[in-house]
């Protein structure tokens, strides 16, 4: 098993370590301390040692931050973790605010006073985060202090190590471009922003650019580290040697410079001191590196990082790879779909639901000898009342029965060599109310309004996002996600910068790969969700028309449950959306599964 | 009439222009200077004398930037001065650029080297326009150079004073709430962004404080001047007295201290030395007074304008006054396309029609004792292919005659002293093509997509406009501007900072009117386009629904043109739709007309 079921966030834990923390802030003359998620390289999935957030306050999400002082301690999560936050961390100990409304640098100007000393690890918050909270902190009369260590370093006393996960070739076959083209690539696009060299900071990054794959996290195949790309193709690549086999370090000394990790300050010093012009990304990459290149005299060029879109735009192989990792994965989620309907739901608990899925994903690719390598993340298995928390992850403590009159959602995902997945659906535990079919027809209206949308060159995710939820708007709902976010091949399920919501500032380009998952949550009884992987297709003149426009290619092949839709609530293109898509999931999925799960597909992809 | 039809635009005078000032720019040590079109104020409209980007290129329209080089000269301006500029201005002296795709900073850093000294007219630019433009020549090695005076003011041998229009104050049962409580909230909001005052540079923002209305640029009821609202009370107005009858005059030397304009800059130095935080929209704010306060020694807070929230949400009395305004339009419109039905054609040019729908617009205000105080723009009368330029203007030089079998397209507006108004509607002359009923139809459907929109609070216009698209979108269509404006109370027709667009970052409030005007043009063929203005609605619950929406209330009255709606591509709800407008125009406008136009009005608004 790729997922553990570990009871997570114990609210104990907060009152204790922030008495600590508190302590170490005295000491060190701080009135307060920002504690994020994040690591150095700013991904969903860090490794355990940097799991601070969760240390100091329970809270297991994928996005937070904490601020701590001396008389209070706020955390901050999105609309996802509303429910969870409250459920994991000591109420007593933290109040909740949110990321998005009230983001740190706006609540720290509404809410703190002038004389404060707000410190933070430069370490783990971004150009842009220090940015902003900075010019917080000047408003009210406050000042942000970076720190040189990190205190929950210190106070940590079981603090694993930095992982040494093993790196592999990630194989030119599944890649499409070879190494050496992509870095010359990105060394044009360096000496374009204007800059001598760049820090990749994103493991991400460093993976589709070197066309290498890691573990050193969970369910994203990353070998953390960074890397300095040179205008003049003498790139560096800091990387502990632990992590690499023979082979894979023959073949990165053919592209760049080895170097252990802990050279990375001295090798950007010297640079900055031989007056390079350093790109960083202010959105990924640490303050510290700002700070590195500043107080050694050279000069930032604030730009993107250059491997976003390119790694963003997927490929014809990584294009017809994710195409075959969707098959295999569809006929996988089939099979568990087909066995959760012919089991007894009495039998059933969110648990062993999550084991079968994961056991139908592993000997499907054992089957088509495309092995399945890793869940793309912990899958949301949420039966009743736990469907409503939008990122739930079912422990041993939370874990619920399956019940007759529920519903029940499944959120989950694959890593397979050829590409990444990402689906949910949301299924009928015996008969659902008329509310849940309204419901859940509402929620595919909009998922199949953003399936069938064309749109010109130029649109951009923000453009699109609310055809996800006119329907819902109509009835008085709405749902607190974005609609979909970038996915990538064979790397984080959660890929920028491509996605629809309102933040979704990124140009939809040809290749682009997205999810399409609107929902809908009533608290404390069900949730809703349905989720197509789907692809930006080339733009294609339309017949009369005047400009050439995109549209979304469905990659996802799983069937819809039919007994949730309400069908006299969809259009007529709409129903010859839903029917003809079932139908090219039968023709597709069909041929790969057996007697008993091909009956019962044909009877789930029957016309509507 | 307020609108004249004299041949604006020739090109021929841009090269002997340019090359003086060519030379002034080598006699100054200047290798570029930038010529924006707007004025001290950044308004749509400019007096007659600040017209000097039109001075320069001959180029007439309301937005633009010229930028002249030793060797070249480039004019930027929108997607709906395309054409236009390539009649206006001459082509050998001056290349186009996109003001959206490529901005003068922009382009300044693709197209320019290193070592310039680049001048501009700090009154001109906005602080944020220099701060772009500055980033821009930094990143290339060049200098921005701000001018102690205008080159174009010395150049200009005949250039016009300043206006002197009268200023009247603006009734209290129109405005709907008191000058006095007006700058008390002002004042709480000046405090509240942390600064002592702020300089209110947007004379529709001093028009809106103060109620009053003045007439010193076409079109727009501004008088022209500045404002420095203090938290303490202490307000100052700075406006030429020679405007101000004697009862103006009394009433806001109740609300504040008259200044003579030229004492602006040593006032406001005056408070820098003293240490002031003065409050400036870095959007609306001329660099020029941030140089001020800064070299004095004061404190520059980048805040928006306090006025433009307040000023877009319309209280009880000004939206009242809105729907009598379009009440008395409508009538006045309908009569306009009744009399444009029944008259032969072959008798009318793009000016005749023009000056009979400003009759009856002055007429039917005389009927209702509310007379038209102006028309609230040049009214755009396109016929056949000039209908495809998108902010046409009808000149003697352009003027076309209406022929048989081509559309006319008619976006025109009034000044009521209770409301503005802003209509489009597109005829046909004969018998129209089955293309242009197809595509007059999608336009109708992404009018009725924003129009029957429901959404919740928080939504932007950005999150919206793709609505009035969609439906082109799916046929190849698209235009090239946004759904809608702003629309102010008896001020700007286009006022900011509400709007539906890919722009339209503002979150769309209870009380924001905007208008909705979809729109397609095939070039050198004909223009569509569809305009009602519409009031956001408060939000309310919606049966069954958790999340009380925000809808439309449409104030435009006038028929829809039935001869060129393709009923069979709308759908049940849109045509709905259709069907309750034309009975809501027929019971509301009926009454106001006689018995020839109401029979008309009747077969006008007849279900479809």
């Amino acid at each position: 098993m790729f997922q553990t079921f570990d009871s997570e966030g114990d609210p104990s834990v907060g009152a204790p370590r922030v008495a600590a923390l508190r302590d170490w802030m005295v000491a060190n003359g701080l009135d307060a301390f920002v504690v994020p998620r994040s690591d150095e390289h700013q991904g969903e999935y860090v490794a355990a040692r940097s799991e601070r957030l969760k240390w100091l306050t329970g809270f297991s999400g994928s996005a937070g931050v904490a601020i701590v002082l001396a008389g209070r301690a706020v955390i901050f999560v999105d609309g996802r973790y509303q429910l969870q936050v409250r459920q994991q961390v000591d109420m007593n100990v933290f109040t909740v605010a949110s990321l998005i409304d009230t983001p740190p640098a706006a609540w720290i100007q509404e809410n703190l006073g002038k004389g404060l000393r707000i410190g933070f690890d430069p370490w783990l918050l971004t150009i842009g985060d220090v940015k902003a909270l900075a010019a917080s902190a000047e408003k009210i009369g406050s000042t942000l202090v970076p720190v040189p260590s990190n205190p929950i370093d210190q106070l940590w006393q079981d603090q694993p190590s930095p992982p040494l996960g093993r790196v592999e070739i990630h194989p030119a076959k599944f890649a499409g471009e070879l190494a050496k083209q992509k870095l010359q690539r990105l060394a044009q696009a360096v000496a374009k922003d204007g800059a001598t060299h760049v820090v990749l900071t994103d493991p991400s990054s460093i993976a589709w650019a070197f066309n290498i794959r890691g573990s050193d996290v969970p369910h994203t195949p990353l070998a953390l580290g960074f890397a300095i790309l040179a205008a003049d193709g003498k790139h560096l690549l800091f990387m502990d040697k632990r992590k690499l086999p023979i082979e894979p370090e023959a073949y990165l000394t053919q592209l760049c410079d080895l170097r252990a990790p802990g050279d990375l300050e001295p090798a950007l010093a010297a640079l900055a001191r031989g007056g390079a012009r350093i790109s960083l990304d202010p959105v990924l990459a640490a303050e510290k590196l700002r700070m590195i290149v500043v107080d050694n005299g050279g000069t930032v060029v604030e730009a993107p990082d250059p491997a976003r879109i390119p790694r963003a735009t997927k490929n014809r192989a990584e294009i017809d790879g994710s195409r075959a990792a969707h098959r295999r994965d569809g006929a996988a989620v089939t099979k568990f779909l087909c066995w959760l309907d012919r089991t007894d739901p009495d039998t059933l608990d969110e648990i062993a639901t999550v084991t079968k899925l994961e056991e139908c994903r592993r000997t499907t690719g054992e089957e088509t000898q495309m092995p399945l390598r890793d869940v793309s993340f912990a899958t949301i298995s949420g039966a009743g009342p736990n469907g409503a928390m939008m990122h739930y992850k079912v422990s041993r403590g939370t874990n619920r029965r399956l019940a007759r009159g529920e519903l029940y959602l499944v959120d989950s995902g694959a890593q397979y060599q050829d590409g990444t997945t990402d689906i949910t659906r949301t299924v009928p535990i015996g008969a659902p109310t008329e509310e849940m079919r309204e419901r859940f027809t509402l929620v595919l209206k909009g998922m199949i309004g953003i399936s069938t949308l064309r749109f010109p060159p130029g649109t951009r995710g923000m453009d699109i996002d609310a055809f996800a939820r006119i329907a819902l708007w109509r009835r008085g709902c709405d749902f607190a996600h974005g609609t979909g976010h970038g996915v990538g091949s064979y790397l984080s399920v959660h890929e920028g910068p491509q996605r629809i919501a309102r933040t979704g500032t990124q140009t939809l380009l040809s290749g682009m790969m997205l999810s399409n998952e609107p929902g809908y949550y009533k608290e404390g009884h069900y949730g809703i969700r349905i989720e197509n992987l789907i692809l930006v297709t080339p733009e294609e003149p339309i017949e009369g028309g005047d400009i050439p426009m995109h549209a979304f290619e469905t990659l996802t092949l799983v069937p819809i449950d039919r007994r949730l839709i309400k069908a006299e609530l969809l259009s007529e293109a709409e129903r010859g959306w839903l029917n003809a898509y079932h139908a090219r999931v039968l023709a597709e999925i069909g041929p790969m599964v057996d007697g008993e799960t091909l009956a019962w597909l044909e009877a789930a992809t029957a016309e509507i």
